[in-house]
């Protein structure tokens, strides 16, 4: 058998998986930015319909992979496995929105990176036979988050300049082995990389070095420079952590220059929105590829995306102890060729 | 390329990754039990020389990775992947024993499955080609669980007679491509499953209906009857979901009889040793694993296995918010032969 891996943490997919559908959700305030028209729906109920806002970001998971379903003609019983995760304690909003449906799953967690690694590791199990089909989903909501994270929303606590605003968004893909595209190609899986940052509402900067080290293993493992890509997006690292992604590469003397772009910015409007740094939360990354980018894809606007999920991997009580913040970084390279 | 699904929702592992080696750590309590002599470390300290138990439990993970990394002459460079989860809120246990090693990681959350999850997708990436070695790994404190999940220790509250008792344990496997067995030859992906049960202190009879779906689906996929294998362990159902499933297959007219057992009746003493149901955790099948069924397999005591990580989905707050439990249970079939 032929490896399909490549250097310290890259590997290629010699059968490429084929995204056969996409689709994306999102709350009001997301509707509001500049990708509002890329969402495939939107509520301006925070609720969706629910009693809590837990239930709510399960409701937002169904609907998304109901859509995804529509779009390729599929129902539940053809979805060889899923993969997803979320951000709640338990990461039970994934759990509940996968029960006594049938799919074969797989729970992930990888805070904010957690799109990319169910693209990953769903890619990995299309590629090498295992399934015919699989399901990668992510979701966060603003107020399950925040109360979980941070403050009960009625306390109204200051957010500092280098906070983000988690998204209240879901973005589902479903991967076969045969299709039109576009296509995973290859992918780097991250290690988990803290250079110290102890400041839990500064996480664009925590998560930034373990972006750096990714893109970095990505471009030598695979011999592969950042002009191989149309669009090299992270998410989420705000406005903040892309700027410190920026600065590492200026110091190898590689400047990413615009083909280097970031979820949390796209997402939000930085200046209008009153959201600091950006977007975060797993449904920030996953609806941004499941609306924005596919779509451009889907156009033959875009051509050669490299898709890198960062993530956080802190909990209120590492902080509470006195932690510093490890950070993840998953990147998919995804291309409307290669099938 | 030759399917490697099979059925419903298992797989063949065409390629069998070789069990290349395997370590177990636990607490003072579990080295009291009837599986005392079969881990790799005990420590009486429940802190394991940290400051606090979440920090013991992170050390355990270290340990547990350091002595299979040495059993099997290998450094943490030559992993090319890692899958690993644990109880805690954001899995950090996890995050913070892979923090800054440069392993390629993957986050899981399957709650008291994680070791079968992680078994079975590091399985595919090794059979897939896609890694040469691979680690799953999987923990659980019962302080720690205790404090986030109950009540505080000092607390002293009263325990259900349903109820089991958190593990304080960890257990590592490393895979390969080849090596001289025992080999992961199938496995069966859980699906989610629900069946009403509220009762918090009562996971057994919430996680039950999920292993038979499981076993079932197993035995279906794959032609396969309870007869083929020699074990077949579920972890960790305890006392009364071993039962449960006994009553489910007896209604089929299937006796699964003493070739059935369960972890979390096995590492403890159930008569002597307070535990009520029986153990469970993360912690608990992978301890056991690791130690009792993998040293059996080593002296060809026992050649067919059938793993069985059990988890229930819940969350203290689903709970609050008078939600059931969701369940999930992976089946991964290990070998001593099929190398």
């Amino acid at each position: 058998m032929e490896s399909a891996h490549r250097g310290k943490q890259s590997i290629v997919f010699m059968q490429p998986p084929a995204i056969l559908s996409y689709a994306s959700i999102a709350g009001k305030k997301e509707a509001a930015g500049p990708l509002g028209k890329t969402f495939d729906y939107v509520s301006d109920d925070t609720k969706f319909g629910q009693k809590t806002w837990e239930k709510a970001e399960t409701q937002m998971q169904k609907s998304v992979m109901q859509m995804a379903l529509q779009k390729a003609d599929m129902k539940e019983s053809d979805l060889d496995a899923a993969f997803l995760g979320d951000l709640l304690n338990q990461c039970v909003g994934s759990s509940f929105s996968m029960r006594n449906n049938g799919v074969p799953t797989f729970g992930l967690y990888g805070a904010c990176s957690t799109m990319a690694e169910s693209l990953l590791l769903a890619g990995m199990t299309i590629s090498g036979g295992f399934c015919r089909t699989a399901l990668a989903l992510s979701s966060s909501h603003f107020a399950s988050s925040e109360r979980q994270y941070r403050f009960p929303l009625g306390y109204g606590g200051q957010r500092t300049p280098t906070a983000q605003w988690t998204v209240t968004g879901a973005g589902a893909v479903i991967l076969g082995q045969n299709g039109n595209g576009p296509y995973l190609t290859n992918a780097t899986i991250g290690t988990i990389v803290d250079m110290g940052i102890k400041d839990a509402a500064n996480m664009g900067a925590a998560m930034a070095p373990a972006a750096y080290e990714t893109l970095k293993a990505h471009f030598d493992d695979l011999s592969v420079a950042p002009e191989d890509y149309d669009l090299i997006v992270t998410g989420d690292l705000g406005k903040l952590g892309h700027q410190i992604v920026n600065d590492l590469f200026s110091k190898d003397g590689v400047e990413l220059g615009s083909r280097y772009q970031d979820c949390g910015m796209l997402i939000f409007d930085l200046e209008k929105q009153d959201v600091h740094c950006g977007g975060s939360g797993c449904g920030c990354s996953a609806s941004v590829l499941c609306g924005y980018l596919l779509g451009k894809m889907q156009r033959h606007q875009l051509k050669r995306l490299l898709f890198c999920g960062t993530g956080a991997l802190l909990s209120p009580l590492t902080t509470q102890q006195g932690e510093s913040i490890p950070s993840v970084c998953h990147a998919v390279s995804i291309c409307t060729e290669g099938g």
